[in-house]
């Protein structure tokens, strides 16, 4: 895709900039960018930057080349979540690739590599904001969209809370998990990165709801076939182990579901395998099957398809640019359909 | 004094309104807020906050409430920073209290704790920021104080990779420690919060120097006297443990200073003290010792006290609001002065 690509360009000369800056602070400093660079365009779809830039121009904006100038601040910012993230979930991978905390600890102790991955962390969230306040908009669309942002990021740490404690508890309910969905990834995946495109843009009130409403059922969609692509996907693409939820203890709505419907043995199989760090294929394979024996996967992609359609006909019935439109709209269908 | 009560008050008003938008998010989230709240008021001077509100006074800033307003979010940004600095150095106390990442591992394990608390020190900079941009100020200055701030912040995680080094290393020079004490105490510390004040007042380039020029030097006198205090202050008002810094194998100036004079006998006393956490009031004792014994002391304040006098100078000779002068004329011989 040719617009991933120019995202992924400017991420790149923005990173060349900005590493020639850091020295003048110091080697390390300097490296720590290289670092947080690396990890940044190692891979992923670009999607909240995508989402940003349609979302400016569904509203009519213009400026194309400032946009996607701006637009790349998501990818920090992602950056600095998914640091964190690991240390937080003791990640040693990330796209095939060692995490940032475990790329430090190389030349040093573990807890060296967590410290350096806290900081590197919290420079790479610096990084997005400035990318934003350099921005080439006018100012009031800059401090609202700023607004905006923060509020969006402190509701993505409170849903990266509820998603530790859901880690540590036996309960968890639908709803719970529903919550957390809608945090860490309607309001943070799409409905954030829209909505700034849009406010960017100068979109009005109704148009920033539009596009709440959509990331509403878009975003749940999107992590039920996150799930889904979790237990069944194929780990290459995926970079990660293919069964490493269950042995993080994430409860998905895939295991919620199966675990409704099954048998008391196989409850057991389920319930041994959540926490378990070292799963072996045979337990994941077990897992899988009882998935798909209850109709807990066929359920979960029947849902998120559904989920899908609703995303799409919001779009449909609102009124925006057609090259925004048409975009909003087939994203859902590829949303649902991925397979990383 | 009346100014520090009035900026806890005031902190107190937002983290009242905070808490109660955040149950709207979760109990958990408002939890955070909580735990964040009670960090935040726990002692401190509150210097960085009156810095910002002396800078903006000292360029003519005419609106007290705004600024009060708006320079709670040094206190934020504080906390933010401690947080996940506990959580690097390890420290399980803060101002005499657990530090967040022990306050949340009360409930559960070292991990949980260390989680919330990454996560719980991410919210704080959110809420800093958020602050910043809510403030009552014409938009370009906000947009430049911002601008400001987030440099500001990116030097300070800079210098805190150095301070991480710093300890892992045993030569250090005393060029590295300076320029730790640069990032870490007079950017940070002097300079960042008196700037921001100064934009938002509408400061121009010349006066923004002079509050730089001053920072320089007033932040390496702060730096030398908390080493001081933190081997031979009271514990009770620097609310963690006397000699801690040489448990976490902190080279400080004045034990850089001591180990060129001292014999090598007394070389290895120093040299085993360092990085021991466990060490006993004899061996404390003795470092002090020897610290006394070759000048270091005195030494490191006397420059202390010459650092300040120079500030005190660049102030003096500066042209500005009078009530702010006296204050930072005043401050430089307080903070070579204090015994906390």
């Amino acid at each position: 895709m040719e617009l991933k690509k120019d995202i992924e360009n400017r991420l790149k000369i923005f990173f060349g900039k900005k590493i020639i800056s850091a020295r003048k602070i110091s080697r390390l400093h300097a490296e720590a960018i290289k670092k947080i660079q690396n990890f940044t365009l190692n891979g992923g779809k670009r999607l909240r930057a995508i989402f940003t830039y349609y979302g400016y121009l569904a509203v009519g904006g213009k400026n194309k080349d400032a946009i996607l100038n701006a637009c790349i601040y998501n990818e920090l910012l992602q950056s600095f979540l998914l640091v964190h993230d690991d240390i937080i979930d003791d990640d040693d991978l990330r796209r095939g690739k060692p995490s940032l905390h475990k790329e430090y600890q190389s030349e040093n102790s573990k807890h060296f590599g967590i410290s350096m991955a806290i900081i590197a962390g919290d420079i790479a969230r610096e990084l997005a904001l400035e990318i934003l306040l350099e921005s080439k908009f006018p100012m009031e669309r800059k401090i609202k969209a700023l607004q905006f942002l923060h509020t969006n990021i402190e509701e993505v740490c409170a849903g990266e809370m509820l998603d530790i404690e859901a880690s540590g508890c036996d309960e968890i309910t639908k709803n719970f998990i529903q919550k957390i969905h809608y945090y860490k990834t309607a309001t943070y995946t799409v409905a954030g990165p829209l909505c700034v495109g849009g406010i960017l843009g100068g979109a009005n009130e109704k148009t920033l709801h539009v596009f709440q409403d959509y990331a509403h059922f878009l975003g749940r969609a999107f992590q039920i076939q996150d799930d889904i692509l979790g237990l069944f996907g194929d780990e290459k693409k995926l970079g990660k182990p293919v069964g490493s939820d269950l042995g993080e203890n994430k409860k998905t709505l895939l295991i919620l579901k199966a675990l409704e419907k099954a048998s008391q043995k196989e409850q057991n199989i389920i319930q041994n395998a959540l926490g378990n760090k070292s799963l072996s294929p045979e337990q994941i394979q077990n897992v899988r099957e009882i998935i798909t024996r209850t109709g807990s996967l066929a359920y979960s992609q029947k849902s998120a398809r559904a989920l899908a359609k609703r995303a799409q006909q919001i779009i449909h019935d609102a009124q925006m640019v057609k090259e925004a439109k048409s975009f909003l709209e087939n994203i859902s269908d590829y949303i649902v359909n991925r397979n990383f």
